[in-house]
């Protein structure tokens, strides 16, 4: 078996963008409102400014401010009501000097005016009088069009990965469809003669599988598209004769287990036999996670890593490498760190980068 | 229209558990694989040790402890080897002192077995003989049986979210269902005569509609099944007739914008006609949001909830009062919460209780 130097973190991670950069990354456009924790493929710009129009922040009387300069509770404005505006209504009416128009939280103000005074502080004196006991300033409670976003501004930024407030934002818009990167299609392989399927009747001496449903659990939470998933005993050419079927139709291919140095560990093997140019990453300086194996395929642009078959090791690996080259690849933002205090030491090996599941108290 | 006290938070959310609590939660048995994201309606616990028998962690030699004492580089300890143990195999056979067996990581130990020399630290003499250039203590480089979970000991607590690492626990554990709660149905109208579908085309005065799919997406994230959406324009009696439709297949019903005091506001007074015992939630001392209304109706046991109209204000609202109702009803965890400095400023109204969306940054 060939040996050679391990690699660090980075190197691993910088060899797997290198070898990989030609996985085919394709877009799709969806229906906006299917888009949550999706990525987006492309800047997303408003085509109009939002809102389209100065619209009211409360339900009041529009006005000109100035006509409201110095006014107070025993010192009132008294303004002509000249429009009663509904919601949703398009105005084309204009208001002067001395004039009012009642509108809705919500509605669109007639031109000239520049604020709004609230409901609550006029008062109607029959016929078209109406007072107002409070000031307004320029703007007050109003939002101008194009305040929210500009015709033009950025909605969403490429690489994003789409939440509730983004999908609001395309609604707002008025876009139906957004372009959103197509999930990587995986095959997650399980090796080893003492794997049992869970449910399944466990002889002495195995164990159930485990990796299958752990690595598909956080490979669908992270985006990825589970497209076969195989358990297998310890057999050389079984494993080539899955992984050589895995590569027609998938992008990255797992296999966990297998991956060290025993008897039967073959995975390394297979690999640099079936995939060309082949094992670029033979143990990763990380803990867990040592024998973790990378190669990669370039005929059928598949991605192939020999995982640890211990089930917390092949998580991890599978987080830090699979979903950070996903992230990576996708332009998408790294999951924001939270600075925090270890309750209890965690000795690192020396060399070595440590991953420790941690929980997090306040 | 009635006037009365609006609540604190805590009273709202007291009154949703108070009034809401005959909601029917109902529980569904799911295949384990399937459970991601849900939340565990009872307790599981393991009904094997796990493992099932002492492994070993290593490839290497399974030893009694004591006979590799003082052992080092120079004076190594000279065993017999009387088996070679394959993985997933039932070993049946012991160990004497003086004796050994090869033992493959994950394989079962022989009796007698309590610790196991890394193969790195062996070499064979031909025929049985081994020497070992490394002392074992007890219990190094084995896990003894039920050391991960004992019989009988706890894998999931119940109102637990599943997440990967509970979906590999429940394959350890052989487990083929989980017993989870299933989502409450949920209903999302949106009301406002302003209020166009997204994609079609908007005419001067109106917007697009916002909330029925930022609640969507952030109802379905957060376990909620959406059963319908209703885009409706501000009318009394269709909205009376669409909320008595939801009444029939919902758990709760969300109207969002018309639960404030203008003209056009109607939501207050269909809720507290055609729901019994009716609104007990009249405006909540929280900004934004202020204009939430809480009705439950008994017979059909739905709750109503009428929400801002405003985009962040719905989603606000839905986040700390309809969300947080549901991980009260299945005991589930709230959301950690993460420590942070404020780099602005944000002033509090008064009174209420304040809640900004934030961005994290380290």
């Amino acid at each position: 078996m060939k040996l050679s130097v391990i690699d660090s973190v980075e190197q691993a991670r910088q060899k797997l963008m290198k070898y990989a950069e030609s996985i085919r990354l394709t877009t799709e456009k969806i229906p906006f409102e299917d888009s949550m924790d999706r990525i987006a493929a492309e800047n997303v710009f408003s085509i109009y400014d939002i809102p389209a129009f100065n619209r009211s922040a409360v339900d009041g009387f529009a006005v000109i401010s100035k006509d409201t300069a110095a006014v107070s509770e025993s010192l009132p404005s008294m303004l002509t009501q000249t429009g009663d505006i509904r919601i949703g209504e398009h105005v084309d009416f204009c208001i002067n000097s001395g004039e009012c128009a009642y509108v809705p939280t919500g509605g669109m103000l007639p031109k000239n005016a520049d604020a709004v005074v609230m409901v609550e502080y006029s008062e109607s004196f029959g016929g078209d009088g109406i007072a107002l006991y409070k000031p307004a300033a320029f703007g007050e409670n109003v939002v101008f069009a194009g305040e929210d976003i500009r015709s033009g501004g950025l909605l969403i930024k490429k690489g994003k990965k789409i939440r509730a407030s983004e999908i609001g934002a395309l609604a707002a818009a008025g876009l139906k469809e957004v372009s959103v990167y197509k999930p990587l299609r995986l095959t997650i392989i399980s090796t080893g003669d003492e794997l049992t399927k869970p449910g399944e009747q466990l002889s002495a001496g195995r164990v159930y599988d485990i990796n299958t449903y752990t690595l598909k659990a956080l490979a669908e939470k992270n985006g990825f598209k589970v497209v076969n998933t195989a358990l297998l005993p310890d057999d050389r050419d079984l494993l080539e004769q899955t992984v050589r079927n895995a590569l027609l139709g998938s992008d990255i291919v797992t296999i966990s287990g297998g991956s060290s140095r025993g008897k039967a560990d073959y995975t390394g093997e297979v690999l640099e036999k079936i995939s060309s140019p082949g094992v670029f990453t033979w143990g990763i300086a990380v803990k867990p996670g040592k024998p973790t194996i990378f190669a990669y395929d370039k005929p059928s642009e598949t991605l192939l890593a020999g995982l640890p078959g211990h089930p917390v090791s092949a998580m991890i690996v599978f987080e830090a490498f699979i979903c950070d080259f996903w992230r990576k690849l996708t332009g998408c933002e790294n999951p924001r760190l939270i600075p925090a205090r270890l309750t209890v030491n965690v000795p690192s090996s020396p060399g070595k980068h440590t991953f420790c599941p941690v929980r997090l108290f306040v």
